[in-house]
């Protein structure tokens, strides 16, 4: 099977101040095209690491991919680099110099300086590939039948060569292998509780096919993934597995497909054609952004008050003052209020309410930091249910959002349409 | 100066179906205690692989980190793998049962299973550190004077341990070298033209000295990072020229630490006993996630509307019916009624109201993906903006944000108080 190495290059990967979200991405889309991603490695922008790390890439991958280090400041240094390494000559490359000039003239529509026409040098030893949305052009280079491409490490410019050029390419040149996944996405149970649950399936499991345990936030996601070149064959048989799969966790499972949990809500919505909104107060607005993130939210979101303040509690949501005094809010009467009120003020079927102390600070002893609140509901009904998070801000947050959500899901489920 | 590999372990990381954030992390605590992270590393769940990466690693780097692959469940490879690496056998450790035992009795309240107890082995060529957020404890190996450490893959039980036992544990037997960053943050200006701005600084700077830029989203950072023994004389040095990096660039500078524009934002408005609220349709919570992020934001910030519909834009910010089928929802006098409309209901100082077309369906000729109307003002006055972004769903709500936010920023300090 044709194997990948990912090289990412860059300081800032080494000093943790950007995370890395490229090489996710590249291993998504490589991975579709049957292509299997083996290593990545992270280096900074340092000539012996970078050399090293291409020497020993070279030795055990057939695809070098290398993002990042080509910007037009003095510390990106992969150029100069790869012409060494590839035994090239900078020349400008009169294709890459146009695209410069066009995206100065007509996209930015700012004046182009000598740094800027200087992207266009590339060393003779490549074979250029235009990169339509930025300046640095990707160099593709081959060596004993190996192939290093070098692209920009800006997400949109990498995946828009990645998708249009690069893929296509290599999956011309290499007869690549099918690689099929089945993932379920169960909610509520442990790794190990699963894993005694699906015991004897996974011993049984034939060698050829994976099972994974994906955790995150509350949620497990269980992968199965099989490979070979006769794609109906192992697609019948993964299916067949995947089948039992389903059955043995279908207690647990909110999806069979891989997809967040933030779009099974939604598909649930759209099936019956029903709408949502939610009263934030200690997720801030996180819920509805997750919801909002996919595409076609707008046929069933209605919309998010985010009452952080107790005085938007009371003047958005139509909470009691008394109500917010007597319980404090973070309490059962208060999600409620909040759901209502929502309710009677936007035409949403459904509402999701929350509020809760997230930290680090607002902990008390009858409330700590992780202490939430939420209802979800509709008029004829509202249901309430209290967690406790004992994790840093952010995780709480998420946890707060995942549970909620899920909370919605059941309860939608609950009724008849 | 020591070096560190990160060595990050799971199939998952190769197929893209997680981001890693946990190396960021380590890289950015490892950093602030003098030790400088060299290469990271990802593998999968595969025996070979893992071995090679060990071997390699050890080769080049002092101390070698190593997370994931610890779970309980049968594709977790790591502890076996490292037990014959290390030449061991496993045993229970008393210790780690006990940790066990304690998290199922005391923390999640439901029963142990027999793979849960089978946690606590390890081999026994290693010292134990325990993991109070976690079944699976962590290892400590020694070999020739390097250190490998092993750890759980969940990002807050790394975490502690990190923050907890072994940077505590590195820093006494290493002496570690200071580093030291200053890092300053602009606004809308290009990578480019920056450097063709500070080029004769950027030349000028001493061998020790490096300057990096990070661009993202219309932000360019750009960092001055040092390392030496004798801080006093590094932080002095480096002091003296970030003094003069702030001056070439001050025109659009927004702040001079290393922090997010939303805490710019909220650190203007406590400093002014000021507060803002959002009306968001475009965005759809995203603003108000971001600044709900920030600990203490409570102290400025009100409440969000997302008003994703016409009708939450009528009912809850009193946009008029006439208004929106006039212009359209994208539109100067729609974000300057939903501000309007915020401002009269919420009793903030300040609003940011946005709308636009985040794509992939939704654009028109007239306002194709990307076109975005930004509104940001107090009672007195509001002043707005349109934007065209060319991205992505994702990015361009990232973009939305960001240049709200900055307006917003600019709208403030041209208030007197």
């Amino acid at each position: 099977m044709i194997t990948v190495s990912i090289i990412t290059i860059g300081d800032e990967l080494l000093i943790g101040q950007v995370v890395d979200t490229n090489s996710a991405w590249m291993a998504q889309q490589l991975n579709k095209a049957g292509i299997r991603v083996k290593r990545r490695v992270a280096v900074g922008d340092d000539w012996n690491e970078i050399w090293r790390a291409l020497d020993e890439e070279f030795t055990f991958s057939d695809i070098i991919l290398i993002t990042g280090g080509l910007g037009p400041t003095a510390d990106d240094i992969t150029k100069p680099l790869l012409c060494e390494y590839f035994k090239g000559t900078m020349v400008t490359s009169q294709e890459a110099l146009d695209n410069v000039v066009y995206l100065f003239e007509k996209v930015f529509k700012r004046p182009m300086t000598e740094r800027n026409r200087k992207q266009a040098e590339v060393p003779d030893t490549c074979k250029v590939i235009i990169n339509k949305r930025g300046t640095a052009p990707c160099m593709w280079f081959e060596k004993d039948k190996k192939i290093f491409v070098s692209m920009p490490g800006v997400p949109h410019e990498m995946k828009g060569l990645m998708e249009e050029s690069i893929i296509p390419s290599l999956t011309k040149i290499f007869e690549c292998a099918h690689i099929t996944h089945r993932t379920l996405v169960t909610f509520g149970i442990g790794e190990s509780m699963l894993a005694d649950m699906i015991q004897s399936f996974e011993e049984a499991l034939p060698a050829h096919i994976k099972l994974a345990y994906l955790p995150n936030y509350g949620i497990v996601r269980l992968r199965l993934t099989s490979s070979g070149i006769n794609k109906i064959k192992i697609d019948q048989e993964i299916d067949h597995l995947f089948i039992q799969l389903q059955e043995l966790v279908k207690d647990y499972i909110i999806t069979n497909e891989d997809e967040p949990l933030e779009k099974v809500v939604g598909k649930l919505l759209l099936s019956r054609k029903e709408t949502l909104a939610t009263a934030e107060s200690c997720t801030g607005g996180y819920i509805s952004h997750l919801i909002t993130n996919i595409p076609g939210s707008s046929a069933y979101f209605e919309g998010s008050m985010v009452t952080y303040s107790y005085l938007a509690k009371e003047q958005m949501l139509q909470v009691k003052n008394e109500t917010l005094i007597t319980y404090g809010a973070v309490s059962k009467e208060v999600v409620t209020e909040m759901a209502k009120g929502l309710l009677s003020h936007l035409k949403a079927n459904y509402a999701i309410a929350v509020s809760g102390i997230m930290g680090p600070d607002g902990g008390t002893v009858d409330k700590p930091v992780g202490t939430v609140w939420v209802a979800v509901g509709n008029n004829e009904n509202i249901l309430t249910k209290t967690f406790h998070f004992r994790f840093d801000r952010q995780k709480n947050i998420q946890l707060t959002a995942m549970n909620a959500l899920n909370l919605l899901r059941s309860f939608i489920l609950q009724q008849t349409k």
